[in-house]
């Protein structure tokens, strides 16, 4: 019999909106994305906040409830709000997720309701793998209320937890419902945290928009200065090249071997792990970057003066590019303790096939799929040396 | 600033194969199947089997290890074969899927290896689920080996479990890489599992195509006495016509309020929980569309002549289509013991506004938006005098 060829397209619109003061009494939009979808039925919604932004925000789970109060005819808060720990943490509790598929249940949720989640990308990536399995995925609106979830972790396609101590062992692709990013949440991010987002805008600006890294260049020190116009508008470009690339690059669902955007981020993971999640994700994203540019370089790639262009933008954002566990075991690349251990473990999880992004010219990588352990460990040097320099300033 | 609007297009592919003996040493699909995807790569699979399946080929493990062994060019078979339990308790189990888990973490399967299911439909939605959200979805091959998973329930792209006492409550969309259907796995199924199937073909033959419900008219004593020919044909075409439902439906992952496929399903879906999953699936779907009939002829919109062709093949094919269950409170919609509560719950299940697929002809539904519980009676009491009038005969 003749073999049946299956081909299902699918189509996922979701908006990503910006504004401030989400839960103002005044402010229509929380009310508008949930009305808008599904005219006459009822809309219920549970929402669960990251624990660090409701002890910045103490009035927050007050404010929600009086939000739902006034605009009652939108939708109903059901059951009690959530709240659960942020950060890592909350990613390696399989209680956590146990916990809201409970809250969903008790509050009887079906794919036609809402799952709010207001938080760090931790907590965004948690309640959606919760939300994303719950009746094969109740809808979620994600609030993000880090730089890094503004710009990246929250607006893309996935979620996840981890598990058997791997990263994102467990999770799926599941685009959100929609996603407001409320820029009044970045006042009372501490400082690692305003700053932690800042470089995966170097990434999308160093592979696609040179003008964008230009304007990065020129506002390192006032972004490191906290000024709030350039936070903004960091935020929305870099949101908008991540959009477009998840949106063009032909595999949204991650089906092939290419990882384009993982630019500098081979290195970032190990040193996250190696660092046991000291180093946060931004700061671990820095050092890949400014590693994979010197090693572009060195390589003869990427000219000296663009090279020292991106070191410099890193520093005057008030990265710190060297720490001393890029040197542990550089000779012995299997030990699992080596910077060098993470290409192995990328080569894996891309399915056996190394694919490395490096730097052509600044808006222009260049994928290939091998490297030499000599060039980076000349590369370490140069930044040991870089951030040495910088010391004795 | 300017909302962003995402636009996320995604494709899925995959094949449906027809064969017979499966792992015979010079059967090549499964090797080339696993294969064609990757040229270079290591392939690595876990297989999943279904202890009914296991019990009644005592020799399939060491064939599938026989089978690895001269396609070891090919790919590898990982770990021990894994042997979960069928039906519907491998769903209720939530310590199954903690099993699947930790067997391909011990495995180190990635994104690019394979799990293998091999089994009834329970068993290919536990299975889809584990594999569906371990690295946010590992390539699943499903091999269905019931009449229903071969045409309806393995070739879709949803997974799931039970939780909260709630029929999948947990579970994701994911299509599988490949569906590999071997007719050779029948002929050990017991004669209920084997006419379980048969009721969702009729469904999709009332449904779409008026030729197809012709052939399982004429086939009808032929598929009760088990001639392979026509269930081949019936699973062929069943599994085409679910295809291309969809592929072409425009909402494949069930975005909206429309299930034009669950014709019958209200009260199937209602009738296997009232009696504890006693009843199998197949068996209450052929009630259901029984009851869906006469509904649609008593209230004018289907002839009497064709009601009368539909619930003589349906008789014709073994299915008994009166059970005391569907009289139970019959009075009381609002009782979860009462049939019409299961109209309740298929309205809340669709996101608060109910729609019913009904038969205007042969071949051609028609949606409702509301039901009358007086037809609905006359229906049941028309249904049970037809299965009185069979007995004497």
């Amino acid at each position: 019999m003749k073999s049946i060829e299956q081909n299902v397209p699918v189509s996922f619109t979701y908006n990503i909106h910006f504004t401030s003061g989400l839960f103002e009494h005044d402010n229509a939009l929380f009310s508008d994305t949930v009305t808008k979808a599904s005219a006459e039925v009822a809309r219920k919604v549970l929402f669960v906040i990251d624990a660090g932004v409701s002890q910045h925000h103490p009035d927050l789970k007050n404010q929600i409830k009086s939000y739902a109060k006034s605009h009652a005819d939108a939708f109903q808060a059901v059951n009690e709000i959530q709240v659960i720990p942020g950060g890592e943490a909350v990613k390696n509790d399989p209680t956590i997720i146990d916990q809201l598929h409970e809250a969903i249940n008790a509050a009887n949720l079906d794919r036609h309701s809402y799952v709010a989640a207001i938080g760090g990308g931790a907590v965004l990536d948690a309640v959606g793998y919760a939300a994303g399995t719950a009746h094969r995925g109740i809808r979620l609106i994600r609030i993000p209320t880090t730089v890094l979830a503004q710009n990246d972790a929250g607006i893309g396609v996935k979620n996840g937890v981890n598990a058997f101590g791997k990263k994102n062992f467990l999770g799926t692709f599941a685009p959100p419902f929609a996603v407001l990013n409320d820029f009044s949440f970045l006042n009372t991010l501490d400082q690692r945290d305003w700053r932690s987002g800042i470089s995966e805008a170097v990434k999308v600006a160093l592979l696609k928009d040179a003008d964008f890294f230009e304007f990065l260049e020129d506002k390192a020190t006032a972004l490191d200065h906290r000024a709030p116009e350039a936070m903004h508008h960091l935020i929305y470009r870099c949101a908008e090249l991540h959009l477009e690339h998840i949106a063009t690059s032909g595999d949204p669902f991650e089906m092939g071997s290419s990882r384009p955007l993982d630019f500098g981020h081979w290195s970032a993971h190990k040193l996250e792990q190696i660092t046991d999640y000291e180093l946060r994700h931004g700061e671990a994203v820095a050092i890949g970057l400014a590693l994979d540019c010197i090693y572009s370089q060195v390589d003869g790639l990427l000219s000296e003066e663009a090279c020292q262009r991106v070191l410099t933008m890193l520093r005057n954002a008030g990265y710190k590019l060297f720490i001393p566990e890029l040197e542990h075991k550089i000779d012995a690349p299997e030990n699992p303790e080596s910077i060098f251990h993470g290409l192995e473990e990328f080569r894996e999880h891309l399915g056996g096939e190394l694919t490395i992004m490096l730097l052509e010219e600044i808006g222009t990588g260049r994928e290939v799929h091998e490297v030499d352990y000599d060039v980076y460990r000349e590369a370490i040097s140069e930044l040991k040396a870089f951030e040495e320099q910088r010391a004795q300033v």
